[in-house]
């Protein structure tokens, strides 16, 4: 069966020793979060995560979301553990105290934020959602709307929604056809269908609000004609009830690969009664918001369901008889060895713990950069910070959910037969990751905001940043020959990063397609590198902690296992830079006929 | 949707132009073969596949089977095509005319069997099970078990299955406990309960024959003490018609991932009747006949999943119009262009394409050394033949299975999120690949075939083989201008399989853990420049093609594709390369309790 424990150890070693998470709690909002209130709130964390949300992960999936007449019912449980998860306000931990919120730092959240999507990613959709919502209204929405709905999104009696999607457009939002008609009232009667709603519909929470994109009647075509909306399902009373139902209505849920304890909605909204969110036209922009965040939180469901497809992979791997090692016995009265005693099975393994142990260092340094892009009493630092944080973006997408689902692939491979019986779990990991390569924008669609966006943009100055901190860590460990074996590899990479965008820069001036050619791999390649850099990080760290003594094991495997990274996932890097350097050509000599 | 025509015109390039079908019908017992009964066959085969099979491929995944009381029920229509299927006598193309078979060569057999898997992988493993136990009751039952049960299993009024694994063992078989005690009258009574039975059960046949393996009660322990036995569901009259019922019973069916129209079994044998098929003992060599057929054939799932998810994948991407091409629009009289005009999605197409197209031409070659290792008048040529098919059997089975899911992967990828949606049937594609790098032996267990077995055989002659055929192949085309952009990447991809092999030999003797440590990475490696021989082969014939001037766009896109495969994918080489020779050490390093 697939297991789950909150890797807490590891947590707390990334945040106290590898990515300096005092340099957070000293920000100016952060001064009562001492160690013990992050210890408590993360042992408490596990224990729901645990004990609570995990056990209905597989029932859920099984039972999935029943549709009728425009209800959508969740599955046996889930309604229990909303409620628990709510009053135990894990959805306000980190949102504004302004509006009732706990105001904990975004790195903080993070940590959470991958026990929940570890334990039932589905579950996980509903709060997930309800936060990109409030961010967007926080941040645009006229203080009369942030009163009457941040505290109820806050506190999770109300959820929340993001309505993009609409049968004929996804990616390609200029094309959305649902309309707005200003009101006399001042709001706007909202018409139209969308698709792919998450959590559209359900019976969680008391009131539903959707954020949706539409059109002004004058509005220009394009993108530069879309605006944003709150519709709430029941038009809140003037006391902050659920009042009056809306012109919106679930017309139907998908039947999915995966996530099927998550409500995916078609929404049919006539003449529903919306309030605009931000300037008229400036929707897109709006949405952005919700939008990078929420890509950040997609990239954190790819190492949540990383770390259970690896400690359950481990854990068969362990305890399954089959089979001899090559070199003799190693359970020689026993009837076989486990399976663990075989180098392919242990490359499965390590494939896997290198990713979620380099990638959660990684993840927890993003949380980190929020937290100073936000909260920093420097100018330059919250603009160095977030500068970091728009380029890391999309490789934290795109290469964590990639890896989440090969993660997952690899659990179903350590259990051979028996991972493909829907019963143990495993495959159940595999449909899940599947959708955190698609939503949000695919992973093709990060890599061209990676290539035509980030890396060019302000001069290419955040890619500068990027390479200056790892350029820094190289000569600051480079004389230290217990460092070599991660520096030196770390510095080839980045070399190949280097000649990579190089080659970039003299071609896709000349020729865009060059960029789309290059964007894929060029995201793995950088996000090879950035792991390489955590790798160093925590290899440091683990040497110092050596150092300490306390607690050799566990250093040791920490420097165990980022030896693996460099010598047998890092060479991947020589084939993506030979892969760029082949240019567009080979993809474009065809014609769309000849496929 | 997910869309199927079977890609005759390139079978037919592989036939005549690329493998030299000639050779094969040129053997002793294919006289009768000529180029229009090839035809003839491969365009019914396309029209059951395009108008029966697949049609069913979704409706059976939604149904899938049902069980009650032991009792099996296949989907909705499945049994309409199954006799169809038998009625065409598709089930005996390829079986011995001895017992009323065709006797076809296996070449074409091959292809057939791509169509079938392309169109619906789980109506294939009814027949493809039949198959296997024909192959091993053939290869090794008494001429009056042969007798009895040939005719019936080749013209598929009889099914037949393959009972191996046991709840704790699957790879390890020397662990299994079925009893085989014998009975005065020369038959045995199988005692024992197997499970991942495909085909166990169902309601598509009159009969179904079980190939069960069960240790007799003096058998010495380990693979060394296991018999082969057949048993079947009813015992035949004298007359050959299904008579009393057998003591064995299905338990219970697997609920999975994929492949939901393919009953997975738990079988109960309570002492069941019997008989010994091959030698006492010697049952896994008995098994091992008809698992290496079928390996090949799980090698040709792959192959047929990776066609249907390329030719979905490209019909979608021409169709679905979302942004507009980098260079600008395409489609400018069009709402937005197809999304066949981005680099990263024809980067998608061009690996699915690349894969399908090199992987067919490897696939019908291997078809025809099984002709020429059958059939050949000529020992040496038998041998040789026998030597590739040995060597390439595991690289085919992992390499293509393993490829099969990555194309349906990429195939959800160019969907979006509407790949995620169960109607559209390209995730179908992902869930049915899955068990194809899992059963008929896990790819890992394959890899350790290739480095632990296959490569040092006979002092390494069919590797030396192989190495011989692809440098001649280098030697006779190094002077062709045209075909350098072929012959220099392959000639650079031999050089790392010699460089990995030569480091293997040094090292594998000391510790034997090099060898598993190696051969995921070798696999792919070696699987990866045979393909790049087979795209040299076909350069070859296409430039020929060119010279005739008949076809020209045919012709250039195939030059095309094996350019992107060379420049695009063979450089996955030289990271494999690094990888092998970072040896063990790193996978070694952690103790169990570590992981």
């Amino acid at each position: 069966m697939a297991t789950y424990k909150a890797p807490l150890k590891d947590m707390r070693f990334v945040l106290r020793e590898v990515i300096d998470f005092k340099e957070v709690t000293a920000l100016p909002p952060f001064g009562e979060v001492t160690p013990d209130l992050v210890d408590a709130i993360l042992e408490e964390a596990a224990k729901l995560c645990e004990n609570v949300l995990f056990p209905l992960n597989r029932s859920g999936d099984e039972e999935g979301c029943h549709y009728e007449n425009g209800v959508v019912r969740t599955p046996k449980g889930f309604k229990e553990a909303y409620t628990q998860f709510i009053d135990g306000g894990w959805t306000n931990i980190t949102t504004d105290p302004k509006f009732g919120g706990q105001g904990l730092p975004a790195t903080l959240g993070f940590v959470v934020q991958e026990m929940i999507t570890s334990a039932n990613l589905s579950f996980g959709m509903y709060p997930g959602l309800s936060h990109g919502a409030y961010e967007a209204l926080r941040a645009h929405g006229k203080p009369e709307l942030q009163q009457r709905y941040l505290p109820k999104l806050g506190d999770g009696t109300w959820s929340g929604t993001m309505c993009l999607t609409e049968p004929h457009c996804g990616t390609d939002l200029g094309m959305l056809r649902t309309r707005a008609e200003p009101q006399a009232d001042g709001s706007y009667a909202i018409t139209g269908t969308k698709i792919f709603i998450s959590a559209g519909e359900h019976d969680l929470t008391e009131n539903i609000i959707h954020l949706c994109l539409a059109r002004l009647p004058d509005a220009p075509g394009g993108t530069k004609g879309i605006s944003l909306f709150i519709v709430p399902k029941f038009l809140p009373t003037d006391d902050g009830k659920p009042g009056a139902a809306n012109g919106v209505r679930c017309g139907a849920i998908e039947h999915k690969m995966g996530i099927k304890a998550s409500a995916t909605c078609v929404m049919n909204f006539d003449g529903a009664k919306g309030w605009m969110v931000g300037e008229p036209n400036k929707g897109l922009n709006a949405m952005f918001v919700m939008m990078n965040a929420a890509r950040l939180g997609v990239g954190m469901q790819g190492l949540g369901i990383a770390e259970t497809a690896y400690q359950s992979a481990a854990a068969y791997a362990k305890d399954r008889l089959q089979g001899r090692s090559l070199t003799g016995p190693k359970n020689a009265n026993g009837p076989a060895d486990p399976i663990i005693v075989h180098p392919d099975v242990r490359r499965m393994l390590l494939i896997q713990k290198s990713f979620a142990e380099g990638a959660r260092a990684l993840a927890y340094w993003v949380g980190s950069l929020i937290d100073k892009a936000h909260h920093s009493d420097n100018a330059e630092a919250r603009e160095a910070a977030d500068d970091l944080l728009q380029l890391l973006t999309p490789i934290v997408k795109a290469y964590f959910t990639d890896m989440g689902s090969e993660s997952a692939n690899l659990a179903v491979q350590t259990y051979g037969g028996h991972g493909f019986i829907r019963e143990h779990g495993v495959e159940q990991l595999v449909r899940d990751a599947r959708i955190t390569q698609l939503y949000e924008g695919a992973n093709g669609i990060q890599a061209l905001d990676l290539v035509g966006r980030k890396l060019m943009m302000k001069g290419g100055k955040p890619a500068q940043r990027l390479l200056g901190e790892i350029n820094g860590f190289i000569a600051a460990n480079k004389a230290d020959p217990k460092m070599a074996e991660f520096v030196e590899p770390l510095e080839k990479a980045i070399g190949r990063v280097q000649e990579s965008v190089m080659y970039l820069m003299q071609n896709a001036m000349k020729n865009p397609d060059e960029a789309g050619a290059a964007a894929t791999d060029l995201l793995r390649l950088m996000a090879l590198t950035a792991m390489a850099y955590m790798w160093g990080r925590i290899a440091k760290a683990a040497h110092a902690g050596l150092q300490a003594g306390t607690d050799n094991d566990f250093y040791e495997t920490k420097l165990a296992t980022g030896r693996f990274f460099a010598r047998r996932v890092l060479p991947q890097t020589t084939a993506l830079a030979h892969q760029i350097k082949a240019g567009s050509e080979t993809l474009m000599a065809l014609k769309a006929e000849a496929f």
